[in-house]
């Protein structure tokens, strides 16, 4: 192995090939099983050492047809027979080879970045136990653990004593989908059984600016995307209030029902707040359900310094947040909380005997599968529980104070430098800084006209798909309405350092200098 | 530590305790996370080997109460403040010491069991990976293991050249989720923008048998739960197809509009197959969109023994088929496939061009992330593709058959054993066998009576909670219809062997005997 520093590798790598059938549960298994692990974990160290490692590449990139064709024997097919252990640890450390360095100091590209050392073990620990969150019988300390960390981050958004129910689902599109099931059970609890006919023609509002999942939810859920209103926002990104008032008086007027409001908090490009407190005055004016997708601005609401932006958030009747984004969280991790207790069972609860048995010897209150969408449930709790064991609220507070000084460090840097453009004025809310990079060959130019607006597009994904090629780094790019493409640089990964931004402006000024 | 003969923990054993700060991303912080990690790993392939040892406790069970006021030192409550790593390391030991051992050979309570360690070790390496499957960008190898595999399930199905479309999902429930949401798209589009306002009334049917998915997909997506109709089944649970037109008529007759049928391919509770055939027939004579939930049985078709329980299957429109349970790939792990290509990203597709770019370098038509109802997700592949490498298609075949073998050893075992009735008739079709354990104190009374019905009823729950306190072996059990409480033992253990059904007979009879 390529890994001659540590002690594990050098007892037993002599000692393959063993076989499939010599592992567990083959009898005599042990050995020959403990020897493949640790081979693996072998690997596997490896890579998380290189992964934190500057001089390592972020990628190695390559084209679909490329790997598909078959890299230096890294074959993709499946096929009837069996492969040897020994091309199984290779198909192993291919998989990594050729994969993305997400936890790599200079990998910016999503909303989850960076590799939490103690969320690895949780996750391998969550992997090894193997079990389902379906009920307490065969979770129960998971089952309890999810509890007290909802019941914690209920507390932490501000209702009292932290009272009122939420589950973890697989990702905040899916959290912000029970968002609006909750709502519409809640002021029109027929459509359960008797569907939308039910009720009047209910109608969703959510910024321009909002993640598609609202949309989605309101396609999938049968409201129809055209009953999703999208309202306007200020130049940084922010639900106007009284927009959100005048297109509610519209709707009335039309004979619909406004049901329900997302207020972002963390957009996805600007990283903007709604101003919730305005927000959830007109909710209460119109008795409306308020719901905040805080899956990317979530974290803040650990932060002293930063949690102001989610004022008002207790007003909220429901809350999405991902610690699997700014907090580190390995995916998938991903909370709905809910202010009034009681109510995820009554909507989604069919009451299934024969899965759900009320006559066993414990409180079968604390068997949750009933309340999901789902049925088995993967265990998502157990790494954030020890994240939040070995951090400290205080941890997790660090985390995102650091973070977002890196990106006022970032912001700093480039808001008056030569070339640099800012796509809103002022230091941003979340540790979102978007901007455009104009070569040179682009400065002089009447920023208005045609020709510069399409050149100035091409910028962004010209030099992302050389940052790919070259593998030194990763940051996102994307149009937002008129705008043409800017990156969006983000910060959540906790092995960024100030050094690191330094080196991201410069591969962009090296690689953008020509074009 | 208590691992006195595998290598790696003695090299590092005394070196705690580190501290949090230490780990990487530290400066130099390799050394101390090496040794966290191997610390972990010491403690989870211990885990591990006892799983599988016979003379170990399925699991140690508490009531939540016990557990919530801290178990010897095991505090689940959260704080301001960090954990040392040594005691995480103890937290972590505890959690598993707590939890069931679902891998256990005596473990037969779910659909899903068994640790497989190719398995596990795929899980081990893609929360390192810690990437989404949102797009090839930053997972192309995943991404490319997810169609090259999807494509060969489909094949297995029998669509021809493998072609159609598919992705994996959060478990089977969202599966089928998707299925009555790609048909209502298929033959009402316009519900996509205009809402369920734009149909008429829909109807789905659906075994009384099947899943409580189906009906949960109905009151979630505005069908409304009193329009997903109940078929009418055989004394073996399978869908009786008169039943299923004469119903079809019957909600035609009312002006409404039947869209979808569900054909059960392995149920919940029986194992039963319903007779894809026959529906498919009704189907296509009402112009039906026909799914096949094959969430549990789906496994078989992987056996050329048993496929034929799936005579019809290349019929379906769509099919849900979870390789997390009977082929025992760690959960979660669920597909949906369907047989017309790109309806998926027809449905679910919101064209957010902020987070699907177009004008990137490579083809972008490897990104998946519109088409799914989420935004991140899990890779739930990798351990799939993996552990299909490690056993060939044939050692899914064999694992698959040895199963159905050891039920029908079960089978033969108590179907005319003193003490036993079955709950129906016939070798079961799938590893299900559903059987009343009748104490001594019942053999004689008439089996028609009301006290009767009510002491049988009590008997599963008493036998089960004495197995949980004394931790020998889990299984499951449920009333269904009018039948009181039975068993239902199923085999997807591939740790299984003849001696522990021996076992559970013989435990069930030893805590049964004086009831």
């Amino acid at each position: 192995t390529n890994c001659p520093t540590k002690p594990v590798s050098i007892s037993f790598v002599n000692a393959f090939p063993v076989i499939l059938l010599d592992l567990l549960p083959a009898k005599n298994g042990e050995e020959a099983t403990m020897q493949f692990l640790l081979e693996l974990v072998d690997i596997l160290t490896n890579y998380v050492r290189k992964t934190f490692d500057r001089s390592t590449k972020v990628l190695d990139f390559h084209h679909p047809h490329q790997l598909l064709e078959g890299m230096e024997g890294f074959n993709l097919e499946l096929s009837d027979q069996p492969e040897s252990l020994e091309q199984i640890l290779v198909d192993c450390r291919d998989t990594l080879k050729y994969g993305v360095r997400t936890g790599h100091p200079r990998f910016f590209n999503q909303l989850s970045t960076g590799l939490d050392i103690i969320g690895l073990a949780g996750e391998w620990l969550t992997s090894t136990a193997n079990t389902n969150m379906f009920t307490y019988e065969i979770a129960p300390v998971f089952v309890l653990m999810e509890q007290l960390t909802l019941k914690k981050m209920r507390e932490i958004i501000g209702w009292p004593s932290g009272e009122g129910d939420g589950i973890f689902s697989p990702g905040g599109a899916i959290s912000n989908m029970y968002s609006v099931m909750i709502a519409r059970y809640k002021y029109f609890p027929e459509v359960k059984t008797k569907g939308m006919s039910a009720a009047p023609r209910l109608v969703l509002f959510t910024s321009e600016h909002s993640h598609y999942s609202i949309k989605k939810a309101g396609a999938a859920l049968g409201f129809g995307s055209e009953n999703v209103v999208l309202l306007s926002t200020d130049e940084r990104g922010r639900v106007i209030p009284a927009d959100l008032e005048a297109k509610i008086l519209d709707v009335k007027q039309k004979g619909y029902h406004p049901l329900f409001v997302n207020a972002t908090a963390g957009s996805t490009v600007y990283g903007a707040f709604d101003p919730i407190n305005e927000i959830a005055d007109i909710c209460e004016k119109y008795n409306m359900w308020l719901h905040v997708d805080g899956a990317w601005g979530g974290g803040l609401l650990m932060s002293r310094k930063h949690r102001h932006k989610f004022s008002g958030v207790e007003r909220a009747n429901s809350v999405t947040w991902n610690p699997h984004k700014m907090m580190g969280v390995p995916l998938q991790c991903s909370a709905i909380l809910v202010r009034e207790k009681g109510i995820l069972a009554g909507c989604n609860s069919m009451c299934a005997g024969y899965l759900f048995q009320p006559d066993k010897q414990y409180d079968v209150s604390y068997d949750t599968g009933d309340k999901a969408i789902q049925c088995g449930r993967h265990v998502d709790i157990f790494k954030f529980w020890l994240m939040w064991k070995a951090k400290g609220t205080v941890g997790f507070e660090q985390h995102i104070d650091k973070c977002l000084d890196l990106s006022q460090y970032l912001y700093d840097k480039i808001r008056n430098r030569e070339g640099y453009e800012m796509v809103f004025e002022g230091v941003p809310q979340h540790t979102n800084v978007c901007f455009w990079y104009i070569p040179p060959s682009l400065r002089g130019m009447e920023h208005n006209s045609k020709e510069y607006r399409e050149k100035l597009h091409k910028v962004a994904p010209n030099i992302k798909a050389m940052m790919m090629e070259s593998g030194t780094t990763m940051v996102g790019y994307q149009p937002q309405g008129q705008k043409v493409n800017f990156f969006r640089m983000v910060i959540s990964n906790p092995a960024a350092l100030q050094s690191d931004i330094d080196f991201l402006i410069d591969e962009i000024e090296r690689l953008g200098r020509d074009l």
